[in-house]
């Protein structure tokens, strides 16, 4: 007989979660006995990007890393990325996004150090991410980063026992699960990890609906309201305030839902027919930062 | 006294310049003994994108490579450039884009590998350009790779001797070089690129203006009229058929001036005042993908 399942709330508070991984990461940066040190760039007046600076700041300190926000204009950021990269002192790198709001961001995260970017954002994390690759090294010491919104969402499904090791199988497999949201920094990567792990993903965009399967990734026809009705565990991650919101009466039966979007996708009483609703993601993504920060410092020490 | 210069029309045919630079390939790929193979995925209906695979056919036929285009889904590409990237047999890899038309065709030019990029787009070789950085290693026996657009534009400036050694100074030094587009794969890049060679360059977006001198960049306010009337050297890449076309008396007398779009952004009658221009640059652009295909093949021999 195992530990026997921690008593959910339907609605889940993601801090309740946060904490634990926060409690082990304090463990972590006091075994390393150095000082952990993260900088974090701002080149926007974004308030979602602030914010996150806010929280990101609220983590280290709980954890016990130390925390520098820069913030730099948009031009100055690559410079002040260079010296960051070849700064020993300094054990990972992060950009509040957007900083121009165009392809040129995709160029600046590249300029991050793979050694110090916690966000696992630089292509080779990428393509190890969607070749399902889980080291850097041959020898398997280095482990490849994910980003930090997809492996929230993976956790909060480990947590809630919806991800769940089972012998002989993937750990969500036989799930439906559907993504409503394909941004190359969330929804994307994101449904890739959930087949990687044996989910049937049905991943949306505005434009088309693909299915996420092991390894494979096809375009197939299923209405948006058919995958939300049939869907295990629904996650959705709309930027908009006119997506939505979606009602219990659009769901399954015990459903697990999770919106990852700051806006409200998702009705408050969705849990009606909802097992679990897990209403925002936001400090479990901060977690997994800091997670990644400890990966770092393992995986290159100074 | 030197050579002296090749008598210029005032309207240059690219394909004489490109010309010179076929013969060279030709001649470096015999010397190499060995079959040089570029393989070229198309994903697109996209006319532009089939008319350079064309162009390509042709000039590696001129050249003496060996040219495969392979016509994939958008979602079989990822799994193909794998397939090219271990294949022995190919040399060089290009895709044409646009894929998605999304962020994602960000994601596809990074996974093909360092080794075999001939659009020198890979995240490492875009890092270098910006940066200023010539070499792959630190014995600088491996050329870093430049994109073949920009790099077609400064060649052409060269065998226009706009773009000349001159002792003790940067080839461009004095020269004001005015840019109208600021795209992540041919403005951009080109501005950079001009302004490590001495150019005092302002680059134009839809948006606003930059100057780009040295190595450093910063946001200026010329307005772009007096930008076009003041440049010695004008280089057009608006994508609309809808800007301009830009007439003799707007631009500086004797000045050189140079469209890659194509659309006709610059009016034919320019050359009232022009010393010299270049209408397109295509066939130039097709000449450097093939000289980076033999630098790709001498910086990792088979």
């Amino acid at each position: 007989m195992g530990t026997p399942p921690i008593k959910q709330k339907k609605v889940v508070d993601p801090r309740r979660i946060a904490g634990n991984f926060l409690a082990e990461i304090k463990r972590q940066i006091r075994d390393l006995s150095r000082e952990v040190r993260l900088v974090s760039f701002l080149a926007t007046n974004d308030p979602a990007a602030r914010m996150y600076a806010r929280f990101t700041k609220t983590g280290c300190a709980t954890v016990g890393a130390r925390f520098e926000l820069r913030e730099v204009k948009p031009l100055a950021l690559e410079r002040e990325l260079h010296l960051a990269n070849e700064d020993p002192q300094v054990a990972g790198i992060q950009i509040y996004y957007p900083v121009f709001g165009t392809e040129r961001d995709a160029y600046l995260r590249d300029v991050i150090s793979l050694e110090k970017d916690v966000e696992g954002l630089q292509s080779r994390y990428r393509y190890n991410l969607y070749n399902n690759i889980r080291f850097l090294d041959k020898d398997k010491q280095r482990k490849s980063l994910l980003p930090c919104t997809p492996l929230a969402v993976i956790k909060i499904l480990e947590a809630l026992e919806v991800h769940r090791p089972t012998p002989g199988k993937l750990p969500l497999s036989g799930q439906k699960i559907c993504v409503i949201n394909r941004s190359e920094i969330v929804g994307r990567p994101l449904a890739a990890m959930l087949a990687h792990d044996g989910g049937r993903v049905l991943s949306y965009d505005v434009d088309d609906c693909m299915e996420f399967d092991g390894t494979s990734v096809q375009e197939v026809e299923v209405p948006q309201e058919q995958a939300i009705a049939e869907a295990d565990v629904l996650i959705t991650g709309v930027p908009s305030a006119r997506f939505g919101p979606i009602g219990p009466e659009q769901i399954k039966d015990g459903a697990v839902v999770v919106n990852f979007s700051s806006a409200a996708n998702v009705s408050a009483n969705i849990t009606r027919k909802a097992r679990l609703f897990v209403p925002r993601v936001g400090p479990v993504t901060v977690a997994m930062c800091l997670r990644n920060l400890v990966t770092l410092c393992c995986n290159f020490p100074a």
